[in-house]
Parts: C-alpha cells; sequence; structure tokens
C-alpha cells in the first residue's frame, strides 16, 4: 500500500513556495514513492473544507494517510485544513510564534501581499528585465548592451538563454547574450560589440557530449551538432575566455538556478528583486 | 536599534527555497524592517563556520541578534550555523524527524540531487518549454502552434510574455502567446492561425489605466499608449473574447506567479516539471 502514498502542497497563494519546501524534504526520502500534488489558491473556509474532503478521499483510496505541507497564513483556514486526516506539516505556522516572541510584534496573519509598494516595484524590474533579456538574447540586439548587468557568453546551445531569463525572473537582473562562434575563433578576438564590456562578460561552457546531445535534438544529423565540431568549439571558446580573463562556469550537471543564483553571487550582481 | 535587523535565508544549495519561505514569514510583520540576504551553497564545514562568524559580525554592528532561516540538509553542516549567535529557525530538521516517523525511514541528509534521472528529465522539459515560448511569442512563429499546450492571446503589453515564460521555466508548460490587434477588431474575428486552436486559448486582460502607464513608458507619448486607445482596445478584446467563449484573467493586480499558477489550474494543464 506504501507505494500509492499522496503529498498536498497547499497555500492560500500560488502554492511554489509550498511545493518547494515540501518537494525538497521529499527528495530526502528517495526510496518512497510520494504522488505529488500541489493545491494553490485556497483562500477560503469552503475552499478549506473543499480541500479536507479531496485529502480524505485520497487517504481512503490509497489505503493510508496522505501528507499535507502547507504555507497557510490564515490561521482559521489552516485550522480546518488541519482536521483532515492526514499528517498536517504547517511550515508557517511553526515558525510564526517564535519570530513573534523575537520580534516583539505580532503577525498579521493577513493573505496575500502585505507590500503593495514594493510588489508594485517588483513587477515592474521582472518585466523591465525580461524585456531586456528577450531583445538581447543572442546578440539580436547590439542596442543597449551597456545598460546590461551582466552579458553572458558562450557556445550555441550552452544554456545562456534560460540562464538570462531566470536571471531576469527571479531576480531582475538585466542579462543580455552573446553566442561565441567560429568566426570569433579564427580571429581569436571576442566581438566587437562586447570587447570593451569585459568586465560585465560571464561565460558558460559545456561538455562535448552534452552539447551534442543538445544540438542533436535541435539540428539533428548537421555538422553543427558532430561531436568533433562541439569539441572544437568549447575548445576554442574556452580559450578565448582564458584569454581575455573572462570568468566561466560549467553548465553540464548544474540546474539553470543553480547556474543563475552561483553567477549572481560571483559577480556580485545586485538584485533588482527581493 | 531594532529598525536595523538582520534576517539571512541560508542554504546548501541555491537559497532560493529558503528565500521565499523566509521572505513570506517575514512579510506577515510588516511594521519591522528586517534587511534580508540570502546566502547559497553553504555547504563545507568551512563555509559554514565563515557563515558563523558573518552572522555574528552582523548581528554586533546591528545591536540585535539576527535571524537565520535555513533549509540546511546536512545535519553536520546545520549544526555548525546553530551556533551562531541569532534565531535559528530550520525549515528542514523541523519536518524531517515527523516525515521519518511517518513514513518509516530514514531521511538521506544528502545534499544535492537525489533524483537525478528526475532533474535530468525536467532540465529537458524546462528548455524545451523555454525555446518553445521564445519562439512563439508574439505570434512570431506560426509553425507548430498545434504543438503548444497552451496560446494566450490579449492585447499588448497586457502581461502574456512573462507568464508564457514563467509556464515554461516553472511547470515546463509549451506556452505561446499571440496578440489581439485593432485590425482583429475591425473584423471580430480571431486570427486565422488561432482560430482553429480555440479550446486552448487562453486570455489575459487589463485595466486601462495600467495599460497606459507600461505601454506610455515603452513609447512615450504616441497614440498607442493613449489612454483612449488603451480603452477601445481592451473593450473590443474582451468582447472577442466574450463571443468566442475564451476564458480571461484580469492580469492587472496579479503577480506573474499568481497568473502562471492560476491558468495551470483553470486550464487544467499537465505540468512537466515537479
Amino acid at each position: 500500500m506504501n507505494s500509492k502514498r499522496t503529498a498536498f502542497f497547499v497555500s492560500d497563494r500560488t502554492g511554489i513556495t509550498a511545493e518547494m519546501l515540501g518537494h525538497s524534504l521529499l527528495t530526502q526520502f528517495d526510496k518512497v514513492h510520494l504522488k505529488e500534488i500541489t493545491v494553490p489558491f485556497i483562500d477560503t473556509v469552503d475552499k478549506a473544507h473543499g480541500f479536507v474532503r479531496r485529502v480524505n478521499d485520497t487517504g481512503a483510496t490509497d489505503g493510508v494517510r496522505p501528507i499535507v505541507i502547507s504555507t497557510l497564513v490564515n490561521t482559521e483556514i489552516a485550522g480546518i485544513v488541519a482536521t483532515a486526516s492526514a499528517l498536517f506539516l504547517d511550515s508557517f505556522e511553526i515558525f510564526i510564534a517564535p519570530l513573534e516572541k523575537e520580534l516583539g510584534v505580532k503577525a498579521s496573519h493577513a493573505i496575500g501581499r502585505s507590500h503593495s509598494t514594493e510588489d508594485f516595484v517588483n513587477y515592474h524590474h521582472r518585466i523591465e528585465a525580461v524585456n531586456y533579456a528577450l531583445s538581447h538574447d543572442d546578440g539580436v540586439s547590439k542596442r543597449n548592451l551597456a545598460e546590461s548587468d551582466i552579458i553572458l557568453v558562450g557556445v550555441s546551445r550552452c544554456g545562456k538563454t534560460p540562464t538570462c531569463l531566470y536571471l531576469a525572473m527571479q531576480f531582475g537582473i538585466r542579462a543580455a547574450n552573446y553566442p561565441l562562434i567560429p568566426e570569433d575563433f579564427s580571429t581569436m578576438q571576442l566581438p566587437a560589440q562586447i570587447k570593451t564590456l569585459r568586465n560585465r562578460l560571464y561565460g558558460l561552457t559545456i561538455k562535448p557530449a552534452r552539447l551534442q546531445q543538445i544540438r542533436n535534438e535541435r539540428r539533428p544529423g548537421s555538422k553543427y551538432a558532430t561531436r568533433d565540431n562541439c569539441e572544437f568549439e568549447i575548445r576554442e571558446a574556452e580559450a578565448l575566455m582564458r584569454q581575455e580573463g573572462i570568468p566561466y562556469l560549467d553548465a553540464t550537471s548544474k540546474s539553470v538556478e543553480e547556474l543563475a543564483t552561483t553567477i549572481l553571487q560571483e559577480a556580485k550582481l545586485e538584485r533588482r528583486i527581493y
């Protein structure tokens, strides 16, 4: 029976925090197979009762009580959810009491945005940064490169674009990216557009086998995707980055979050979203 | 003194979970001003000792002990961090014991990926989805629209692009977007390219005042950005969406996360990333 247990991540907002925390907790039990279900926007008493019924029905079907990991803010709603036949782990309530004691004030228990000015500013920075990343993807626009916070360089398909977008979405960083291509290797010079911006360049590299795999999915059977070509481009790009004193990271076994967080830290970028 | 207290979000990985949980906890205390600092990649004993020194130095400077919110997985590292002069809230350890009891197995306490196959699959889905969103942004490519999971429609600058990118990054959803433009309103017909895909269309709308503000930042003083034109486009777009039975959301006061999560839920999309 144990192989069919269900874990719910429940929240009165998007559920993304509950899901990230819950998922990383459960990966610590990798021998146990759990079905993970995120349930966002449980923000009324009615929805809370509906969720309790869903949890109880699931437990009856599974033959074992579910796990519920919660970031519910409202105590009345959390109180209803706590009545479900489940292991209820309330990541919010558990920390509110010690924080109230430490800070000497009561928590508001308000669902939603306490900091609406902050949210507006974050929204603005995020949209600006996403637009910036989109219009400076893959060297598309050479304009306003000087307004970037960082410019990622590296061979085609090494992971520059998603890393730029993550930097923009999560941290509000204006990240451009510029490909290093065979033409640059023949001269062993940086492209003219980014040469004068050397102190904001950051490199990504990748293992040839992985690059070959990615490129082959995109352009199967092309010269571009051959092992020889991938090895050549990576070797030359790394040599050029070393020659120019550009720090670089190997993206092969790193997630987009890890790449973005590492670059934020190493390049000492100042984030615009908190 | 209390106005200069510091909160650290510490992790052996990217710190994004710690920061999201910590930030949402602290917004419950909106009268207290805290400086929030995320400290990722504390994954060795040496780094843990360095972090303890930083916390203690900060407390001495602030004149009040910091708050440390942790998702540290490794018990040795967490044990060192716990020796700092701070309120230490360990969101990981606090739930590991009840989960071990419930699941009847011990947690691995391994930093990093327990599920490396899963991570590889997630990476693949995310990159594919991001590439899809980029190549189907703003109606750019009409090819392969039938391969989309969802197609967002709405007037220019109502928030389609960041929502598509968030759907791609967080959930692995292939989200295209297609603008509704004055030409469509004169015929009150959907663009031909998306007409046959009606059951996967989802609309965004926005309040005229907000749209005017956003468009005016982009093209100051243009007709495109006038209040009259914004009101006209929004009214016509909403009428067209109602006529065609396309569900739509008001993006004005919603964050990108809220829009993406709501669409995921309402359109019953099957996410590819967990």
